[in-house]
């Protein structure tokens, strides 16, 4: 039983100066804690609630950017995919394929991710059941491809609201043998939660963490940014850079104390 | 107020044999009840619980069977669409495009079927408010088409069901002056219900169906199969064809009588 | 099956001239319509959010007012009771005694109520399964009462909302054999949605009534006040006396279609 | 920022002799682990699914009990109320007068509790919001008695199922200075899972257990049995005596942890 990982990063790729900057500051931050970190970023928010909000800088100017992110700081890279066709395009500048949660259960696009060789880590979807994602996986490791996660971020709970269920995080484990991750940032989002767009309850992220790490997990998904409330999209629930730190050492504490009694 | 119409035909395109069988027995009965029909079938089920499923057979091979049954038998017909590419191939031999709800919030494959001229019916997500739907409306109506449809499937409530949550048809319809169809048979379905399939209610289809049509809708949507026990998908939410005209009789029947009220 | 009977009145009994008029008002409106009426309305909200709101005229006031309005009016009355000590205390004066919610699953409530040989209604509570009540049921039939009714009054979903799952109401029907009932006003409720009281969706009381006739119901339960706006309790979902008339008509040329079918 | 505290003991009393027994075990461990303890029984299960199932000793019995055991053990006792009138009767002989979850809104039951003076732990209504404790906490407090403790116990997440959301221990905490309580072997209750009875998931007890200790509490409520599937009542989600000891010890390290970023 490994200690926690993270995935982390700003929501959306906004510029390669933002990337670079965000990029570099969590490596420092990742190298003091010495926990292990894969940098996340999207090219493109493909599904937002509003089809006028920013989408990113999309494919081709992001693809540089993430090949210069490892070259340059020697960090891996996780970024989500929409269409079966962007898989091999992303697939050589990055170390993960993640597929977002609306599409974890497109067949396609599952199949494209795993003929890549890269990891996939599959969020699961708001409308799903703990136990439903081992099928989700097998269409993954059934095409040969063994190198999944899985990524828990809330599930439907009335509307415009998600709630956290952590009795899923074994529950994934035990039935797949996966790595499963916590998705802090987007377990707190309040989908069309402000109307045109999703609201969300940064003040839980906190909250949310610690319970998953009690409970034993594989790492964190945590979305955050310098300025959240001047980010194009998921502010209200990313973390500040400025909190991370933090954040991230109360965390590495609790998983010390599970991950010992494991052992 | 215009009377109910139907959207109907089996879960999957299983052959043309069967789609033209299919296709020829449902005019006969809307003839015979003298209510609208849009034939519906998917050419591919892209998004099947197992990776094993049956999936239909594909678009290459469908593409002329709706081209036959739309001259042949005179039928508008309905198909979904699961990447953006898709749009552009089945627009010249279907009237209408649908969006499945797992996909109702992904951007570019609305805009591909908004840019194909043809009506386009949104399949509300299992995770969406109905007052979200507005802004999923307001990409197709804004990128210049106006046809929309959006249909109401059932909202996640805890796990392995849904819940028709019928105040959401008015909502749906007030917000945005669209036509709002009731989808009865997705609708009593239960994602995951059978392990690596999901499973189905079809005893309640006809009291979903009904509540929806006092509450006043456009139209409805009910998938029937000759033999839904040995339907390649969707049988345990499937109304057997036997049933089917004496089903359509009852709704029409109410939905006489709530029409008048708004005449 | 017989057609569709009513369960009407104000909330909360405010005062003796209160309770007259519109258990007269609502007499009147049961005759012009043809439809069986048990008037109600609670001498206690013994369960309000707040501490600090209206309670009611209580129980000793309450006795004399049922036993005026049956005799004057010759209605028959229904009234809620807390504890197991008021069913012996209101029984000689209502014909119905109803088990809120809340306290569905009070063994000696059901027992003292079941005692009295009053029919006992008892409304579901928003915490079970339609396929739980048949037990519930079974702690009043089981002591010797047959006369029971059961309630359809919504069910929990998510924070502050409940939803009405139309299935809910044939179920019940069909596991116990007794007649079933939707309450219309209090299915609408917002729970805790106003702070400090509970708020409601008045304009959806049609909207869920018409479902619950089309599908098939002996009874509906219906609040109504002559200015909701000024009701001590439940006022937002409450029907305006002004309105119900019309709201009834409506319903029982549903039911009239319904029940025609059945017979 | 006190330690974690223990309410535990079996769901009910099932003779003077079980219940030294039990409490006699429990004090043991309290005291090698050096953890505040209560001791928790029902006298009388007073809702349970079925009229048939077993109910405890009574009232009268139990009272020498509890006199009993905080005599000859010195420990605390808590057991839950049902109507008014046993707050009374009950308060000579307990430290905490417990308000089950159905019964957390009705206002005379709280008054009842309040007026004793003694503690009185409400548990959470499987269909309230966090955020509407603080009403009904107001409803004793405001009657005079601060001694106050709230206990989380799970929430209504579709039908036979509850979902412990871990935001709503901080929200209760910050909107009312209360202790709050987590209780696990409630929480995993599967309400009306068994058919006539309720299910539960035992293992995951430990699971919900730990997050709620990671996010912060002042206590949990856990049931315990040296026979967990011969007890009478929650057997499902109790936990056996055997293992009690080793999953406090893991909950005190997880506490310590805690608790100590908030010195």
């Amino acid at each position: 039983h490994l200690p926690i990982a993270l995935i982390a990063g700003p929501c959306q790729m906004e510029s390669r100066e933002h990337a670079l900057e965000m990029a570099a500051a969590l490596k420092d931050i990742a190298a003091r804690r010495g926990i292990g970190l894969i940098y996340k970023t999207s090219f493109d928010k493909a599904n937002r609630t509003s089809g006028q909000a920013a989408r990113g800088v999309g494919l081709e100017a992001a693809l540089p950017v993430f090949a210069e992110i490892r070259d340059r700081l020697g960090l891996p890279c996780l970024t989500d995919v929409h269409e079966a066709a962007h898989c091999a395009a992303v697939a050589p500048v990055v170390d993960v394929l993640q597929i977002p949660a609306f599409l974890c259960r497109q067949t396609d696009l599952l199949l494209a991710a795993a003929a890549t060789g890269r990891a996939v880590n599959v969020k699961k979807g708001q409308f799903l059941a703990p136990w439903d994602m081992k099928h989700v996986a097998a269409k993954i490791t059934g095409a040969g491809n063994p190198r999944v996660l899985l990524t828990e971020r809330g599930t439907s709970f009335g509307y415009n609201t998600l709630v956290s269920d952590m009795r899923g995080l074994p529950v994934m484990a035990e039935e797949t043998g996966l790595p499963v991750i916590f998705d802090a940032t987007h377990s707190v989002q309040q989908p069309g939660g402000q109307g045109g767009a999703s609201g969300g309850q940064r003040q839980f992220v906190e909250t949310l963490s610690r319970a998953a790490v009690a409970v034993g997990v594989a790492g964190l998904f945590i979305e955050t940014h310098e300025d959240p409330d001047r980010a194009p999209s998921d502010g209200p629930n990313m973390v500040p850079l400025a909190q991370f730190e933090a954040l991230i050492t109360r965390l590495q504490a609790l998983d010390a104390v599970v991950k010992g009694w494991a052992a």
